[in-house]
């Protein structure tokens, strides 16, 4: 379904596409459009794009609608809506942020055995992160991504006037992801960014194309995860994935959070020079504007939390360290250091 | 998590191996054992065997355990059970029919997304053709296999102690898929098996290698089903899903009657010489044992019926011709010339 490599083909617009046969590479009459709510409201484009869609199916956007107990329910209604589509000949179309795009692309993946997948995402994360990831996820009783599959979209659509729509929180939450994908990839457009007076939207918009297809070189390098190599984007998310249950907050700021973490962590074991350190700091908290914030919680907790997490092997876990930008250093480490050093940085009550 | 060019790796044994370790390359410890309940009480071996597994899900088999409104129910205790284990050391090992296959299956191909699978067989039919096809399947709503994934076993065991374990009814089943891979694949051992004077159980296991590399053959050569040489796989399934759930008879025994219904098909169309037919028959009816039998439906449920088919384009259905042992033909049908055909045939009312 997607390109021979595993990764999916960028088209980016500045609007909505119309008539939109072309750019999503099929016949609206033959596709699913799976939608979030939010949209009719927020975004009068999209409400009147989305008339050329016969069959559309409108969603609340958030983890509930990641729960593997409402899947059922969602697949019966998905599946008397496709009834008349020949599955071979069928896309679902997924325009929304990443729960929308996860749950959409679980769907488009388990039925029939799989259909075709277009991802239009409708926040900067997802159109960062998630979209073209080539993951899909399911929660079981809340906690995250337990249940899903590998499956890249055809295409990912990145459409500026529909992520435009989105509120200023949502921005900064893209912020800890840019600063991610920057460390990990150190190449030439990181030093354009380190520079750029742009800021907030305009700002991921210039870097979104650098920063997709750094993350799509590592992506193909390791599509299944299965060689290591792709643990490399997990930079800030072994923290970050504790914050994000245990505080509520959003991946995106809670991905900036672990990504100080690590700079922290990285900073104690002599592992990153005080020029490099300072180049990420400026980065973070001069163009991305993030500030660090720590907040406290109980040690069995943190630890409760990191032994979910599914890079674990044993009572281990893979810790990603920067070493600088484009350089990043994969240790597993057990649970009680990384509490440890939670301490040290003052996370633990 | 398969061999590399998505096919399983089989073991022919005589008994289920002691220690399971080696056989399943995986510590039992570190495995999810999900089996046939009924084996309890019909396979003393199994019941010793699998106290090795200190995780142990039992189910019932049939299509209920299929349905999609129920899965996160099992998958909501499954992963309760699996907790300890690191996921990517993680084996989920099915012992069962086709049911239980297809719901392991679908289970392990999600479950984290995606954990190593071992299939061992309990039925002939299993044996022969789910376990080692790499497809998982789901029901919405008693609709069959409308969801599901591509996912081939690590490992199948084919186990002569377990299979030699069921009634002779689940014997017949066998031999319409047995008789359907010999006539598609037409190899030397197709002329072995027509001289053959074993019978049942002791005639599948002399050609049940053979049969299954037959099929692994077909499969890896398009295991994602989209270059339409896998389709050849479906002879006698057509007409057989029809009559499957309609009539309520076995997988095994619809395709059994969905190959008679091909072969007299083909005849009628002059695709199908005197001889091959008479050899056809010949092993249906005295080798394997199989006999014609004639239903009648109406001329509405069985358009309805194959518009559900997953190998459908539009109003059209791929239907395999038999054109003599080795040899079939694709044809793209309308639903109303199969009608005719069923007609013809005395299928309808």
């Amino acid at each position: 379904m997607s390109l021979a490599d595993g990764s999916s083909e960028l088209m980016f617009l500045n609007a909505l596409p119309r008539p939109a046969a072309k750019a999503l590479g099929c016949s609206p009459e033959k596709s699913i459009l799976i939608f979030d709510r939010k949209l009719l409201r927020v975004s009068p484009e999209f409400r009147s794009w989305m008339r050329q869609f016969p069959i559309r199916y409108g969603v609340s956007s958030g983890e509930s609608l990641k729960d593997l107990a409402a899947f059922s329910r969602h697949a019966d209604r998905l599946t008397k809506l496709a009834g008349p589509i020949a599955p071979r000949e069928m896309t679902v179309v997924a325009v929304g942020g990443g729960s929308i795009g996860d749950f959409a692309g679980f769907f488009a993946s388990v039925f029939k055995r799989g259909v075709r997948l277009v991802h239009v995402p409708s926040t900067w994360l997802a159109a960062l992160d998630s979209s073209h990831g080539g993951k899909t996820a399911l929660n079981i009783h809340g906690t995250k991504n337990q249940f899903g599959t590998f499956y890249p979209a055809a295409r990912v659509l990145l459409v500026r006037s529909l992520l435009a729509r989105q509120p200023e929180a949502r921005i900064r939450d893209a912020m800890g992801e840019l600063g991610k994908i920057a460390l990990v990839d150190g190449g030439a457009w990181t030093r354009v960014l380190g520079r750029s007076r742009l800021r907030g939207e305009r700002l991921i918009w210039e870097f979104l194309r650098p920063a997709i297809l750094s993350k799509m070189r590592v992506v193909r390098s390791d599509p299944r995860e299965t060689k290591g190599h792709r643990q490399i984007l997990n930079l800030g998310h072994t923290a970050g994935h504790v914050f994000e249950a245990e505080f509520g907050w959003s991946h995106g700021e809670s991905v900036a959070q672990g990504v100080f973490f690590a700079l922290e962590f990285a900073r104690s074991k002599g592992l990153l020079s005080a020029s490099e350190l300072a180049r990420a700091e400026s980065l973070l908290t001069k163009v991305l504007q993030l500030r660090r914030r720590v907040s406290k919680m109980k040690r069995a907790r943190f630890v409760a939390l990191l032994s979910q997490d599914k890079k674990r092997l044993g009572a281990a876990v893979v810790f990603i360290f920067p070493r600088g930008f484009g350089r990043v250093l994969r240790v597993p480490l057990k649970l009680e250091e990384l509490a440890r050093e939670a301490r040290r940085q003052g996370w633990l009550k």
